[in-house]
């Protein structure tokens, strides 16, 4: 079975919120094996919503509609609902029901405009909602189910869940889908590409798709199939991703199971930091800080990291991190002494198990031919030896700064392991 | 003039990421006057995109496309585009030596089919990337130009305001758009609403329209108005900010021209800080680096932060800020008399003008019934005084150390004024 997923309002086109509804959908019909072939989100006016219902007609089995359905004068869904549907609107007495005693129990008065949510096509089902006034509609059309619902999230959310996927399970044979996906590292999409082509060729075969999906510092293969027999497609999807890890040990650090993603470089390295009851500490010049909020935006990061000093001048990288005055002028601090030296002070002065000291030139200013913006020196430090490494990230100062606290992590997590 | 915005990609269908792309596209259209009238998102397939394609054909005059551009096979949108658009893909030597450079910057090789990111349809005109290999491309059909960018943001963005919304304003004219944004800060979104209800009714039959803007710390309000005369829109817009200023003046702290924003708290207040000559440094608790990552995000930051040290621990505190040990026996680490000491002790130590401590418990665990989640201290020192605020803002973990990031900026604006 597949879906469309239509939004309705025209705050949604210019931007002023980010479309969550469709979001929360396609991941509640995806568990449910229902392809999700389209999501849009059309503008209030009488041919913004006509012509997206229109083109769905009969191209798919559900069409899942948002918004649109309040008491206020923008909203015309329901006018444009029942022209579409060749029906009229009537009266729902249960419905006003429901919206009275929502009036009633918040001791608000009940207006002309508020009863007029009692109002719905003759020719479909109602459905009822719990947490608001605006009942939800389900009308089928040639081959198609049209069913409308409020756009508030948690309204939306209680009827999908109480009254429309039940409905919806009770009265189809749905087929099984099956997600997983492999987190890889250190190599990026196309060279990935060209290291795994045949054993991509073979998914194709066994009717798995592959997703590639590329974070800064990582790239998510994500495998998904559908069939009848759940424990055959898990079965399936392993056998490739075992035959995967013959291919490229070297970059894979992780498996996800599709609802259970701790996809996050820092979640997966703050992990392996705690079950091995380490510590870090770390010494950034030109992430600013952003090396420590990785770290410290994980629950729990304080069991690990103790410590983060962003020193941009050389005179506080002295001062506080005791940098030796003659590593500037015989290097300049972009360079692998001064990266060393700040991994090892760090590391010694906070006593934690590992060090970072990462400098660099994030840009937009501040390169050099020598030192061209995007230019960092990475060095990571344990009580036993410091690695170093450098690299040419070249882009904007965002991208410099992401790439850079990304790459430590990458760095230490292949340390760790 | 109008648009519809397009999103490739199977990962949008099942929920997996947010269409973010869309929304900062959307913001952007609507700046200069362009109508989004739909916005979809179609999976990485021959008809999926080709429909999206066709449904778009002659009803707007962009098409703007985002993703299925990278190198590997789950990308095929190129394929269908040469086809739609009844033309080859060329390779485009322009693009071939960009997509050289940037692997041979980053000392890696160049595989056969990195090379193949430099095929473009040969009738369209192409557009460099520079952030990644995957150029744009611009092919017009019938009334119709279609717009395609790769689908990472960065990239996106770059494109979109160093090469595609230039080209758009240079060759088209535009109608007389005019925006004022107005900064409002300390109110939430429905608050505000309720307090300017009447404001608001008056802009609608002003012709005015009103865009609720909302981000951690603070709300924008961005009027807008289309119309033949520049002046007279200005005016207009002008007398109405000038209303509301009389309605919420507590609430207001800036106003924002068109093409000039300053959007980001953080770069209003290094902008002020550069103005005045002076310096700030952080000693961080709970926002664990994510405030000095604020103030570094924006160039030029270094002209005006000199250091921030994330210290977790009790001991850190005192060895790193010289916190004295009594302050944590007596008041605890999350405590006015703590926030003052590492505000004063990080201003002195890196002889800074305005020192800023911050502690607090982020969560999800660390509450007490007498701090709970979500207590934050702050406190901003200068050679003159110290100023101390506390907060509750019992959010999760994310949305903690966001708000107290972003309360810590508006009190330093709010002492700089």
């Amino acid at each position: 079975m597949n879906a469309q997923i239509i939004s309705i309002g025209d705050e949604l086109l210019i931007g002023q919120i980010v479309n969550t509804n469709s979001v929360w959908m396609a991941q509640e019909l995806n568990k449910l094996g229902i392809t999700v072939t389209k999501i849009s989100a059309v503008p209030d006016t009488n041919e913004g919503i006509t012509d997206s219902f229109l083109e769905a007609l009969n191209k798919v089995d559900f069409v899942f509609i948002t918004g649109g359905l309040g008491p206020t004068k923008d909203d015309i869904t329901k006018k444009v609902f029942s022209a579409f549907f060749e029906t009229t609107l009537i009266i729902n007495n249960e419905i006003l029901q429901d919206v009275q005693r929502f009036f009633s129990i918040r001791n608000k008065e009940l207006t002309e405009i508020n009863k007029q949510q009692a109002l719905v096509p003759k020719n479909g089902i109602t459905i009822r909602n719990k947490c608001g006034t605006a009942p939800g509609m389900w009308v089928k059309k040639e081959k198609t189910t049209y069913i409308s619902m409020p756009g508030v999230p948690y309204e939306m959310k209680e009827m999908m869940l109480e009254s429309i996927l039940p409905k919806i399970i009770s009265e189809n044979t749905l087929p099984s889908i099956f997600h997983k996906t492999v987190l890889t590292s250190g190599i990026g999409e196309s060279a990935l590409s060209d290291l795994i082509e045949n054993w991509e060729d073979n998914l194709n075969t066994q009717n798995i798709k592959l997703a590639y999906l590329p974070q800064p510092g990582m790239v998510r293969l994500r495998l998904s199939t559908k069939g009848e027999n759940k424990k055959e497609l898990e079965a399936l999807i392993n056998k490739n991703i075992e035959l995967l890890k013959t291919i490229i040990p070297e970059y894979i650090f992780g498996i996800e199971n599709y609802g259970s993603e701790t996809s996050l470089m820092q979640e997966i390295v703050v992990e392996k930091l705690k079950t091995l009851n380490k510590t870090v500490s770390v010494a950034e010049s030109c992430t600013g800080g952003y090396l420590s909020h990785l770290f410290t935006s994980v629950p729990g990061a304080s069991a690990v990291f103790k410590s983060g000093v962003v020193s941009y001048s050389n005179e506080l990288k002295t001062k506080l991190l005791n940098i030796e005055e003659t590593i500037f002028s015989n290097y300049g601090a972009v360079s692998k002494e001064c990266v060393t030296q700040l991994a090892n002070n760090i590391k010694n002065i906070t006593d934690s198990d590992f060090g970072i000291g990462i400098s660099g030139i994030a840009g937009p200013s501040g390169g050099t031919e020598e030192k061209p913006v995007g230019t960092v020196w990475l060095a990571i430090a344990t009580n036993e030896r410091t690695i170093t490494k450098k690299f040419n990230f070249g882009g904007s100062r965002q991208f410099n700064i992401i790439m850079s606290a990304q790459s430590a992590l990458n760095e230490l997590r292949r340390l760790i392991e």
